[in-house]
Order: structure tokens, then sequence, then C-alpha cells
């Protein structure tokens, strides 16, 4: 006899792929080494006596690359992690036993998407747009549902529709990106959330200047709140199909040390 | 009101961990290249105005390292992949349009354990020694649980116990490896099963001295079944736990035209 | 009693560094793998018994990044490499035996330097402007050096003043880029030189549109007249001190089929 | 008028590769990242429209890999560089910019074989065996060179020929190697010498246990004397010829801020 949630996924799930196609050449931040594929081996370069052959891969990358997930030793403040502690040294030795991503256990949980240009009336927040607080509590008002402790947010700023205009137009130096400032950071930090997500490449508002030069969000959520992030989703589907609460899936890759890694999110639910 | 999924999942669920930790150094296969990873930034090798730093990571690996899937892409036979796309035309350009990992969509769905030792009255199977159909047979009766169509299968052999020895324990070149052989890689195909899983370096029982030499198993599953392989799963606790029947989450990494991922499968049920 | 070599080079000599510093984000060519260095270990890491500790490096980069050499397996026409060589089998195995860099000895041979801008009686050439037969005869003329067979014969165009403004600059897509065409690609196979190089990314004349699209000095010079390629050269200080004529010293690195290398040339004569 | 140096060029040299070639599986030393060599690009995968078609490489590497040399900065002593900089300090930002392999000129001077096992009478150092200031004189006595400052000295213990036998081999784990210990550096570091090579994993005498337990030539070398180590130098053919003093080429990579660089040194004589 099988478990109940055996029951609930044979009857039928959907599955929402929230993650994005890792490609030489995607967009991705400057601050972080390149992702590159290449295959080593092709078949017919060694055939097996039996006519068998094998090509492989060779993967070059940052972890914070592609959709990915920042563990709580990405960011330190003042020269401290999360929880105080000294960030040179647990850096030493060229890995970050506290804090590391393989810290992050897998998570199966509740997930809730905000979409915010849906509660704004627009299609798409604007260009350094800061996301408020006000904006987040009427996201979930309209959309019906609470944020509540231990969830993972996810938060849509239609800017992922830029993802295939390629690596200028989503990264948005010019003309900068929307996203939460220290507010809208605080907002969810006190609701104690698990994690906290964006359809954009920082979990930021970026100015048009200033880029990548103050990461405020980061501060408080990262080091300060112990919270999660999760950038460079893909949430225009989930959106589309007015998907707000899900069972939220992310198992991020348990690389002993590591600040961050590339994760494929899915949100699930009943078919 | 949360849909039935969710329910289910905010009562309560437990999740085991079928993957492996990757670090430098880690038992691997030889034939792909090494997993490493660095630190190229450390806290404090650029620190913000407002006292902000970020470190960050660079990978190098293959795909078919730590815990991982391959995509029928992986291998082909008399030059021939699954379907009978050309293998060497297919790998052109650098990618497997067809047949890629990015073609292997995420996997909620049952999942069964095969505890062959334990059906076998022994700890862990004999260096070298193949799995029968028979053996697959007696331990999922022995287990109450029926391998259907569509299903996710993972065979315990007990080698698993050998990872923390290292490299040369778990790799087993001098001992060989136990695992099935190509009656019992029939066996599974012919129950027209999702993926097939092993806590072995190889879903493949390997010889003393033959070592990789020929792969008939991966052969049936991957060239001529359309089944994908899971290798170097970490299925103590699941069998110490006695989870034959369990919802199987596996999400492999996105990359276009990859003939693999690392991947951290999951098995969730009901706490 | 030391050989006539080493009185010479004791009695003093002056070298020349042709080679150009090489870093993250130098400028070069986005067809090729990124050039990445970062430190794995660094001192205090771990540190031995008798207070001793190392520091060592991680280099991920293409072999045409920097100051490089083509080899001749680097370029086909037709399928074909130099002297006829079917390319794609050439390359399988994952390494060219044949004609891969690996094949190209150490050079201590008579370098002779071309200064076109000078003999235009400009600073740098024009971008886009295609470097003549004719340019190279007065240059040649106007310098009173001839070029002759086994020669290494690098062309200054004034470009590389460019690399420090940054890759926009130096890979000039909008402007083009001088250097020869297929005729003075021609004018020096015909003089039957060992290698030939040039202070841009390409040896070649780049339009401002058609960017990398033909390469026909690579034609010529790789593939009809194996004739070695040298790009990215620093040749403003040797042009500064009006040498003309020297022992040119380039020793690629000796990877096994690999299509190129970074080399740090030197030009070298009595004091 | 061509300059003497060219006229000794021109005249005929010899050259002798003192560099091993790269390849994947080469013998290295555990501690630093493996070489690996891949094409990303091969003939045929992109073909432009007149015909041609590049492939390229991607390497993958540590610098002290291959025929290598150690600039100052990868080794410190009680927390201290060559000269006393802070050693955790000098590696901030990811780079030495003091005593890194960019600070290395190119040398082109004065070079000396001493072949150790030549002047002891028997064909190849015993494992483990301790070249002494005895041994090095009676080298330099019987092949009647002196060895002065600002030499390149190498030293043949006749190790090298194990190369080809392999890792396991050629870094002798298991049996020891022989070198130098801190009386042979001081002997070196006593004449003033600019560099020092020898043709095994490592400057040392490595015991069959301790293996780089302690490093006593790299501190006496690096930190104290700031004279250069060059290892798994290629010094059979040079033994082999009785070239005892030559002109040394040795240009190493310009990596900005790495502790150490692949070089393909050449010893150089009149043919």
């Amino acid at each position: 006899m099988s478990d109940a949630l055996l029951q609930v996924v044979s009857a039928g799930v959907r599955t929402y792929d929230l993650g994005r196609p890792m490609f030489g050449g995607m967009p991705q931040s400057p601050n972080h080494p390149a992702f590159s594929h290449t295959l080593p081996r092709r078949h017919g370069d060694m055939v097996r006596d039996d006519g068998g052959s094998a090509a492989n891969d060779l993967i070059v990358t940052g972890t914070h690359v592609g959709t990915h997930i920042d563990a709580l030793a990405h960011v330190s403040h003042d020269g401290r992690l999360h929880g105080g502690a000294d960030a040179t040294k647990a850096g030493r030795g060229g890995r970050f036993t506290e804090h590391g991503v393989h810290t992050i256990d897998p998570m199966v949980r509740r997930g809730v998407l905000l979409d915010v240009p849906a509660a704004l009336g627009v299609d798409m927040c604007d260009p350094a747009y800061e996301i408020t607080p006000n904006d987040l509590e009427s996201a979930a008002k309209s959309q019906a549902v609470a944020v509540g402790a231990g969830d993972v947010v996810l938060l849509r700023s239609g800017w992922g529709r830029r993802f295939d205009d390629g690596a200028a137009a989503y990264l948005g130096r010019e003309s900068g990106v929307p996203g939460v400032g220290e507010a809208g950071a605080r907002w969810l930090a006190e609701r104690e959330i698990h994690a906290a997500g964006a359809d954009t490449i920082a979990f930021e508002r970026l100015s048009p200047v200033g880029g990548h030069g103050l990461l405020p969000a980061h501060r408080v959520l990262l080091v300060q709140a112990g919270i999660y992030i999760v950038e460079a989703l893909a949430l225009e589907e989930l959106a589309a199909a007015a998907v707000y609460e899900f069972t939220l899936v992310l198992v991020p890759m348990s690389i002993l040390g590591a600040t961050g890694s590339p994760v494929r999110p899915l949100a699930v639910v009943v078919a």
C-alpha cells in the first residue's frame, strides 16, 4: 500500500520547471566564471570491441550562473557571515565548512509566487523599479495567498522575459533592473520565510548606473536573516497559469564548501 | 485552499537524500574529467563601500561524476544512438541536440528500491557478483513491491558502503564490482521502467580484470530501451529504513546537449 | 671554453618581450574559451609542521588567447588540413596527432619586423586597412631588410596600442582591424617564411561588419603553405627601438594534439 | 648587417628541448589541479561559407604541472614570502602582485648541467638518495665546469627516465625520489645562482614515506635566497651529449599573479 504522498503523485501531478537551460553564452553575471560545456570525448573517438562507444562532457562554471541558489557563505558584511563567523577565516582552506551550499537541505515545502506586475496592473515592472512592501502586500492580497514562516517566496517582476533577448538586455546594466530594495527584503525577513527568489540576475533592485554596487537585499536576507536567495528563475509559465501556491522542490548540488549552486527548482501541483 | 499535494507535503514528509556530496578527490571514474572546486574570490578580496563582500566558486567537472544520470546520448552501439540516430553526426557542433541531458524531464514519480543483499541474506553483494533476474524477482517478492512501467528502480548491492573507503575500494578495479549483467538489464527493460539506478560507479557488473571493458547493461538500457541510468547512489539509509516504495524526485541540470548530469535524487515519503 | 653562442650571450644581450601578460578579462577572441586564473590554495590554507605553506593555481583557458601561435591543425579548408589530411578524421580521439602544436619545433632563428605604418608615414594603420604586398615591399625597403626563406616575419600595424584600451577597442568589431588580405599572405608564402605574426587579434584584415567571417590569410598560410601564425603580439617596443632584424625565440607549449598555444616570443639582440 | 648573436644563430645552432610534452594523464603531483586538454570545436562543427573551418582547444591545468617553474610566491615560511612580505595578504584579491610568475624575466643566460650519477659512477641516483654538496662539487669538477653567480643550474639525477613509466614510478611515493636536501640547496644558494632545476617532480630529496611532508630546498631557495626552481625537466638527451654548459632559454607564461607556470626550457649550443 503506497503512502499518501505517492498516491497523490501517482494520480497525476503537473510540474513547472523554474530553471533555465544552461549553455555557453547564456546571460550570466560577469562577476562569476562563465559557464562552458564541451565534449572531450565524442562517439567514434574510442570504440569498444563490442561496438559500444561513450561520449562525455567537461563543464567549467561558476555556481552563481544560470538559475542558482546563494548559500549563506556567499555574502559577508563587515567581515562577518550570518551568525557572526569571521568571513575570512571561514573560507580558509578553500571551502566554507560553515554555511557552504552543502548545508542547505533539499527543499520540499510550500512555495508562493507573488506576481508583482499583475498586482500593479502592468506587464512587467519598469527597469530599476523598486518593489516595495506595499507591492508585496497587494500582490499577496489580490492573489489571496498568505506568506508564512518557512515558505519559499518567488517574486515575479516580469523581467525574466528578457532572458531570451541576451545578456545585455537581461543584465540591464544600462537600464537598471527591477527588484526589491532593503525595505522589501525586510518585509520578507519579518515573515521568516525559508528562501526568496526572483526572475532577475540578482535578488536586488539594480540602478541604471550603480549596478551591483551595493546589495542591501543580500545583506538583509543572507547575512542578517539567514534566508537563502534564488536568482534567474523562469516564472512566466507559472504566472501565466496563475499558480500562486504549490509544492516547491529545490535540490542544490551538495558541493562541499561552495558558496552557491546551479539549481532547477520545480513547482508541483496536482494535475 | 491548497492543493492535495501541498496538503500532504505540509502535513509532513521525510526526505531521503540519495545523492553524494561532491568534493575534490571524491571517488569517481577515471574516464571522466575530475571534479574540482575552488574559490576564485574569498571574503576580503574585494569589499564594497558598505562593508559587503562576496565570495564565489569555480567548478571544473565531468558530468558522470558524483551521483549522476546518463542521458541517452551518452552511449552508442555500432555507431547508433537510441532510436537509430547516427552517433557521430549527433555530436557535431559539440552538443547533442538529440538525446542530450536537457531532454530528460524532471522526475516526480514512483520509485522502487530493490534491496538485493537483503533478499540474498547477505550484508553486501560480493565483488564482481552478477545480480540476476532471479535476484531481482526475489527482492521484489520479499519486499512485496511490484516493479511497474514508468517506475524508477534503484538496485541496492550494498557496495555503496565502500564509497567512504576511497576511490580504490569503491571503483573496485582489483576486486570487481557487483551489478546486473545483460540479463538483469533485460529484466528491467521488459518492465518498461523509466530509469534504473545503482549504488555503484557503473550500472554494470564489473569483472576484476575487465573493468569497464564492455558495458552490456548500458547498451540494453540506454541504446536499446531508452531507459536512463543513475549511478553512484547513496542507498544505505533508505534500505536501513526499509523504504521500498516512494516518490522519487530527480532533477537533472538542464545542460544543453550534454551526455549526463550530476544529480541529487530524493526519495520522499510521508513522515 | 664556452661555445660561441654562449660567449655572445654572456657578453650581454637585450631581450624584447613580444608576449602580452595574461589575466582574466584581457582582450581575447570570443571564439575561444576565456582565460581565467584562480588560486585554489593560498598561503595559510595548509601549513606544514615546519611552518612552510604553498599556494597554487588553476588555469582555465583556450589556446588561441593572449599572444599565441596557431598550429597547422587549427584551420582546414574544404575538409582538408595542410598536406591533404582529412580534417574530421585528424581530430578523432580528441587530439590532432598530425599538425598539432606539439609538432612545432621551438624556434631560435632569424626574425624580421616589418613596420608598416612607419613605411606608410602614419602612426597606426587605419581600422580595416588592408596591408598590401606593396606595403610589405616598401617597409622592407625603407628598413633595408630582406625577407628570406625560413624567417619569422612580424608585421606591425600599430593596432597593438589598442590592447590596453580593452577588448572592444582591440577586437575592433565595430571599426574593423588592419591586416593583410589574401594578397599579403601570398607575398609572405612565396618567400617561404617559417612563421608570420601580427599585433592584432587575428592575422587578417577584418572588415567592420564581416569580422572573422572569412579568413583568407589563415587559409593561404596555415592550409596551403604550412606557415605558422602568431597573433596578438606586442611589437611597439621593438618598433620604437627600430630593431628590424633579430634572433627570434619562440617556444610553444608542447600540448599533445592541441591546435595552438599561448606563447611569449622574444626578440634578442646584442646589447 | 646582422648582429653578432644572429650571425652565430644563423650559422647553425643545436637546440635541446628540456620540457616534457603535456597530455591528460601525464605524471604530475596530486597537489595540483590535473592537466586536461579537450577540443570544444572540431573541424566540421561549423564551416564558413568559403569552406574554412577552425578547431580549437580548452585547457584546464595547474601551473606546477609538466615541466614548470616555481615563482617566489609559491612558497612561504612562517607566514612570510621571500623578502618578508606577509604571505596571506600577498594573495588577497586572488593573485600575487608581488613575486608572481609575471615578475620572472625571460631567461637567456648561462646554463650548467651537473650530471650527478655520472660523477657517482652510477646510472641513476638511488630512490630517496640525498644529493650532497660533495656530489655537486665532484660533478662540477669531473665535468670541468664552474657554477657561477647568475647561472641556471640543472641537476640530473637520472630519475627522469622514469617519467615514461607513469605517475606511480615517477612520483616515487613508495620508493622515495633522489634530490638535494637542505645542504645541497644551501650550496647552490651560496653560489648566487639565478635558478635551479631538476629532473624530478620536486626539487627535493623525497623520502619513501614522508613524500612532500617538508620541503627544505624550497624554503632555502625560494623563500630565503629568492632563487627560482624548475621541476620535471627532461635532461637525458643533454646529458647523453655531454653538454654541460650552454645558453639556457626559459620563458615563463606571464600569468599575472600566478605562483608558477609550465615552461619548455631550451639548452642551445652552436651546432
